[in-house]
């Protein structure tokens, strides 16, 4: 017995059977295409008859060298038929005759992989009949000449640039602008030097035999599985290459016969904002290319009611009917053959983010499908639309076009954003505050003392830098647009301008730059605001929240951010970085000077004892505003030096002013700071005296931080805010490290607590960043009541790879060269970094039952991370505010998921 | 019942049956000293009579809260009486009086816990009775002073200084220089003010009763188990607190009753040398504590053959007994009174590395031990004796009193040299081969170009860098002694001087350094050439050889190196380091200009062919040496920048010539340069743009490097050498890395053996270095055909520690804050790093069973880590050719401690 590998449309069910009636395997056997067609067909819809030729076939055509398997031809000659009694049309009989399309469809869409062959089955007699039949002869030859045209390019390979060059010659010999003005006589002549060219290039005629372009046809869709564009496609889209494809044959039906045939491209809703209407193009008269084309104007479809009422209802009743069945909206093409409606394929209908969300809740409503359907219906990513202000698409592509995109950077952080540009951050601010300009605010690289121009600027957009870099990291702190490390600009600070391969950009100028994509662009790009408010999302996400088991916390410095945080959803703080706080100019001089004099205690009392009172005010803050939700905090993470000035900028000032001005106080004080800068130089700061080592070497920083913390919770305890406070030390290594600081500073907690007599429901742990930390966490968790995985710096030693390097350098070439499959600093590397995350859970709460782990490192707003999370069991992820939305709804992705995989199991 | 806390010396067999007859448990029970002295008892040597309490006596009495057990002191009162029987004589009877000591003794020798006292029994009463018997008032009043003293300081711990004033005072007043100037009177009037004292002190009369005394003095010894100095010496010597001392209370019997009488302190063999004669010094007419204090000037324990030849010829055949017995060479403490021998203490003894190895060596000759035995005599870092240079003991004590030692820095690289001071490297050279001169370099720090001055030197001084800077990377190379960081030294090289605290060293004077221990000398120390070719250490390490597991190889760039490691022992090159060939002067040039036109595909095979001659040189002479065999090359590691001028030095030479030369040719040369440099600028390059990651961005030069290999080892093929080169890939982090990287290369490699015609067995393989290797260790072994661990990388990544920097800060804090146990980068940290080194192995030969896995980092020459290697599998450890005898012998050590515990288990 041999296998089948030829299924009618009608025979779904056998189909069905085969494969143990499951919908996957059923496209897996017929493909995407192919299972669509067969499922309208056997719900009642109009489909042209056919059959499809199983991705089996294809895989054993291929495994066997390209000899189709036993059996398999002899089953579509049959099925060929099969086609022709139900059509009552005979393949190659001119008196009435039978054409076909091919198409190749896999169980996934991968376009570009090879096109259709329409109009199989013309041939030099045939198209005489048809002439006749139809009374249409430039019908039948222009339907000839496409058969010639095709079949040439797509199944022998042919240039179709040959053949296009003898339409526009035909053009201008007819003095025509357009084909639809050729003439009978003039595509019986193209199709004349087609089959020409056909001759020339393969060294034989143009098959005539219908059923040999039928069997030439089958073999070039299966050979195309293995085609370089198709395994290129599929290495990027991570489809695998053992699916094989199928191949569809199909009746053709024409919507060019004339004022009663049309055909049309439509989607079941609003694709663009949800809307519950039919929205789609068609044209009357043609052929379904010409719509995707865009040759002709095409017409609204709701013009088809007016025009084909009856054709129209049928169509809206059958859209109805799909949405019903498929539970999504469709995608349908559809051909209307001297008024007989034929529906052509059908699939999920792409659509933006905010027509997705609107879809999925509206669905529920209309009892489709579940909340929980709802949630996976809607990428994580796509929440990110509702939060920053988007280009609009047209607008995006009119300046691609005319060449106003003047560079790329790094996409570091989302949105759209139009300024006038401004090269430092004192003017970026006058100008926006005091005179209500939009502002970018341009640098070669932004510093702690811009923040206030970035805060006031629109977006930021700087020649160097990483993803890590400063600029990045406020950015996407505070939801600024913003595009960083543009090598492609060259500033001149002193000229006031910019330098893009030649484009000049002056101070004041307006460029746009897309925090989504990394592109920048010279002008003014039209924008859309959503809205985060959208009545849509905020079921959609109160449904995630219910589906979700992680919590959602956010990474927030100030109160301004926290607020921001709570408002999307945040359930907790999992990061405030107290360093940044040094950085504000009435405090970094008493920073300072605490570092330039460390030795002496009496000037690091003066200091600690100023800046105390500036760092509890932030805490309590921040405090106030999380009411009720624990705040972590961390202690002082980055080393010194980058309170001070860089070594080689003062190195040069001082060789300078040793030139100009040797007795100048000025060269002795910078004599002193870089003498105290050369000390604590370190040629791997990022493996330096940063973290808990700091905190140890400094303790009594670490200590006002926590007198700090704690004066704060007592205080806003007694106003009556539900206070819960959690302390961190960051980059510990050895348990040591938590046994001598934490110890230390636990006591100063308690001290603060006996003096005002209040109790706070605090806890003291440790940041996981270090992969010894992570190695020996069940020693780490005897002292740590909490773990939160810092993955940025665990991955940097994980990898050993310092990631604002190698963001500028060769991680980059890892990713083109695919040495890297992914960017380990944007989504988790499961393989390494996770095992160790992993570990570090066991071990942890190995130690201590129910540990809280958490993750604030930026992996946190990932939603590929954030299911790894899920799946390693942390309690939660943090992540900026403005991730918190697209975090809640990944969370409750990666639950959901996690389900219908136990359901399989 | 109650339990037996009291043994007679007699009684030994019963304290072996209760703890089950292990000699070990015997002095868990009976300390150390007690063990012995009724060991030596059993075996019929002449010990006082006397008994031990044990060291279960003392923890009931500690955890009773300072009570004697039930029953003990009961006891303690019938071993009394048991050796007042014995002996024929009573405590407390004037005219029969019988004196004991009473000596605390541990499990482990414990020196400072708690000293003795003797004389115990003495009263008013009794020094009267001795005075009469033994006729010598100034004998009895001396011992009694000598009880009210101790007993005052140590017992109840009056300050010794105030009995010492009292002597002083008495000799000033009798106007005599030395104690043995006082008469009877002096001492009578002395000891009337001891115990004035000691009524002041303690507000009681001095105890009159000898049992009194006794008891006192054994709950003395009880308390100081946990008094601070024993709790810190056991912190420091990490014997657990939970032994508990004994008390050994025992006849005194007197070496100072007149020229019959003597005392003595000896080795059974010459501790110096291993020599097989008895060496030591004695007294006659003294006490034991007078030939320890070297306030008379000692006889050499021979004189005593002439002097009491029955004694001696007694005294010379317990020594042999002893060491029959105890298989090993004794520390004994001996007295005669009047004539009569008694042996007060034995113990295995304390000798030099020469004489370890002699002596073991020796015995297993004389059938006393098993050569394993013997090889577990010998530390591991003993052997290191043998490489080196050292100073003479004397000299530098002498050096260290008379104040020449003016700093100290790290001791990087072991070994004493002595030479004058020279400031740059030509002038070394010149001054050490031209001159004849021994020199010692002074740098601040050393460059590569620095190396043929450094080769000339006897030894290298720096006064920044750590662990693995340059400079000690290259000393410990070469085996030349160095100190480095030394922070105390400021060095002006304009005025070719430096200055420590104060004094000042100028080129040409002489100093010492000792790599051994860190000290700087100023002046010329007395060394002592020791002989690696020490016959005795040859049959020793040949033992070694035969017991270890583990396969030992060098680390070695240069034939020289190898052959160095060869005659040490070394089974095979572990690591050679391609790049250091690339300093050399005639090849610098052509790799700085690589670099620099890094883009330009003619000059970067005109550089790299002109350099591959070069390397195949030499990689051809390393094959050579090392005919029979592996010899593993690792593909170039450093960041490019470290071969161009440092960005800082360059920035401010650009500077200077914009000022004074704007036009010169050299400005435009050095921006140049410098432009490259900031284009290759990394935050923290040890995270950076290094490793295989160079070795994808520069292909051809890695290319370059495997055909130089492969060209080598065709020719050195041809000529009859049996060549196993081994490519090795560093700082891999990802198997995709390998597979493209390791390819190629194979590729490469397959090639040039094609054109020569030649079959080469090679394998290609990576270094461990990155956690994430480590981590997916299963996945690079699909490619790596061996693994080597790079345990300096491995641990500053594990740790999340920039080695040079901590070493230089917070690393020292946190040793001697004990945060960390002990320095990473000298032991492996079994707990961090070398749990990924298991988890490595184990993965790495579930996909390649039984890979060749090594270690190439500094650990390798470790003795603690060794044993780590052992444990966790690898098949050998590679160090620097010096450590390798150090390693083969600590190789053999973890073996047959691995074997032994197999037995107990």
């Amino acid at each position: 017995m041999t296998n089948k590998y030829v299924y009618l449309f009608e025979e779904i069910e056998e189909a069905e059977k085969y494969v143990g009636y499951d919908w996957e395997n059923v496209r897996s056997l017929l493909g995407g295409k192919g299972a669509n067609l067969a499922e309208m067909a056997r719900i009642g819809i109009p489909v042209p008859p056919g059959f499809t030729v199983t991705t089996e076939a294809c895989n054993a055509y291929l495994a066997a060298g390209e000899q189709f398997p036993k059996g398999m031809w002899e089953q579509e000659l049959e099925a060929v038929k099969a086609v022709e009694n139900k059509i009552g049309k005979k393949l190659g009989d001119p008196s009435n005759p039978l054409l076909v399309s091919c198409r190749s469809g896999a169980k996934f869409s991968m376009p570009g992989m090879m096109d259709t062959v329409l109009n199989i089955g013309m041939n030099d007699e045939v198209v005489k009949g048809m002439a006749d039949l139809t009374g249409d002869g430039r019908f039948a030859y222009d339907s000839y000449r496409r058969l010639v045209q095709m079949f040439g390019s797509v199944v022998m390979g042919i240039e179709d640039e040959l053949f296009e060059e003898v339409i526009t010659k035909a053009r201008l010999k007819a003095a025509v602008e357009s084909d639809s003005d050729l003439t009978f006589e003039d595509w019986k002549a193209v199709n004349e030097e087609f089959k020409k060219i056909f001759l020339g290039e393969t060294g034989f005629d143009f098959p005539q035999d219908p059923i040999g372009q039928i069997k030439l046809a089958t073999e070039a869709v299966f050979k195309s599985w293995n085609g370089k564009r198709a395994i290129d496609y599929r290495n990027a889209s991570k489809i695998p290459h053992d699916l094989g494809t199928g191949v569809n044959i199909m009746t053709m039906v024409f919507g060019n016969m004339g004022d009663t045939s049309a055909t049309g491209v439509v989607m079941t809703r609003n694709a663009t904002t949800g809307e519950e209407n039919i929205e789609g193009d068609y044209l009357t008269n043609a052929q379904g290319e010409d719509v995707v084309a865009g040759i002709r104007l095409t017409k609204p479809i709701d013009k088809l009611k007016k025009e084909m009422p009856n054709a129209y209802a049928e169509f809206e009743e059958i859209c109805h009917r799909l949405e019903q069945h498929y539970c999504d909206m469709q995608d349908v093409e559809f051909t209307i053959e001297k008024s007989k409606l034929w529906m052509l394929q059908t699939r999920d209908g792409k659509r933006t983010a905010q027509a997705a969300v609107r879809i999925a809740v509206k669905m529920v409503e209309e009892g489709l499908i579940t909340k929980e359907q709802a949630v996976l219906r809607v990428a994580p990513e796509q929440v990110d639309f509702f939060l920053h202000p988007q280009f609009k698409v047209e607008a995006k592509n009119a300046a691609n076009n005319s060449g106003d995109r003047f560079a790329t950077g790094l996409n570091v952080s989302p949105g759209a954003a139009v300024g006038q540009v401004v090269f430092d951050a004192d003017l970026a601010n006058e100008w926006a505050t005091k005179k209500s300009k939009d502002v970018i605010m341009v640098r070669p690289e932004t510093k702690p003392d811009d923040v206030h121009g970035m805060l006031a600027a629109r977006g930021i957009l700087t020649s160097r830098g990483g993803r890590t870099s400063h600029a990045a990291l406020v950015a996407r702190q505070f939801g600024k647009p913003a595009v960083v490390g543009v090598a492609a600009i060259e500033i001149d600070l002193d000229k006031r301008q910019m330098n893009a391969a030649g484009l000049i950009i002056k101070e004041g100028d307006w460029v746009s730059i897309d925090g989504t994509t990394g592109e920048v662009f010279v002008g003014q790009l039209e924008t859309l605001v959503p809205d985060i408010d959208d009545p849509f999302l905020i079921r959609l996400l109160d449904w995630a929240d219910e589906a979700r088991r992680l919590e959602v916390w956010a990474n927030a410095d100030y109160p301004s951010d926290a607020e921001q945080a709570r408002k999307f959803g945040a359930q907790g703080i999992g990061l405030c970085r107290t360093e940044h706080m040094f950085f504000e100019p009435e405090r970094l001089p008493h920073v300072q000077r605490l570092i330039m004099h460390q030795g002496d205690p009496d000037v690091v009392k003066e200091s600690l004892d100023t800046l105390l009172p500036y760092q509890r005010e932030d805490f309590a803050g921040l405090f106030r505003v999380m009411d009720g939700l624990p705040v972590i905090i961390r202690l002082i993470d980055p080393p010194l030096h980058e309170f001070l000035p860089a070594q080689l900028d003062l190195t040069r000032e001082v060789d300078k002013l040793e030139q100009t001005d040797k007795n100048s106080r000025g060269l002795a004080e910078k004599k002193a700071q870089l003498d105290a800068v050369e000390k604590m130089h370190e040629s791997n700061p990022m493996l330096g005296l940063r973290g808990v080592r700091l905190g140890i070497h400094l303790a009594a920083l670490t200590r006002m931080q926590v007198r700090a913390i704690f004066e704060a919770a007592c205080q806003v305890a007694k106003e009556g805010v539900d206070v819960h406070p959690e302390v961190m030390i960051p980059l510990t290594s050895h348990v040591n490290e938590l046994k001598v600081q934490q110890t230390a500073l636990e006591e100063e907690a308690r001290k603060v607590m006996e003096d005002r007599g209040v109790i706070v429901n605090y806890k003291f742990g440790t940041m996981i960043e270090i992969p010894r930390a992570a190695l020996t966490a069940d020693q780490m968790a005897e002292y740590a009541q909490f773990f939160s995985y810092g993955t940025n710096d665990l991955t940097q030693t994980t990898f050993g790879i310092s990631r604002d390097d190698a963001e500028r350098g060769f991680l980059i070439e890892y990713m083109e060269d695919k040495i890297l499959p992914e960017n380990p600093f944007a989504n988790i590397d499961e393989e390494g970094v996770g095992k160790l995350m992993e570990m570090g859970v066991k071990l942890g709460r190995q130690t201590r039952p129910g540990m809280e782990v958490g993750i604030c490192g930026e992996h946190g707003g990932d939603p590929k991370s954030i299911f790894f999370c899920h799946k390693i069991g942390l309690n939660y992820v943090s992540c900026s505010p403005y991730r918190v939305p697209i975090a809640r709804l990944a969370a409750a992705h990666a639950a959901l998921e996690e389900l219908k995989r136990q359901k399989i199991e």
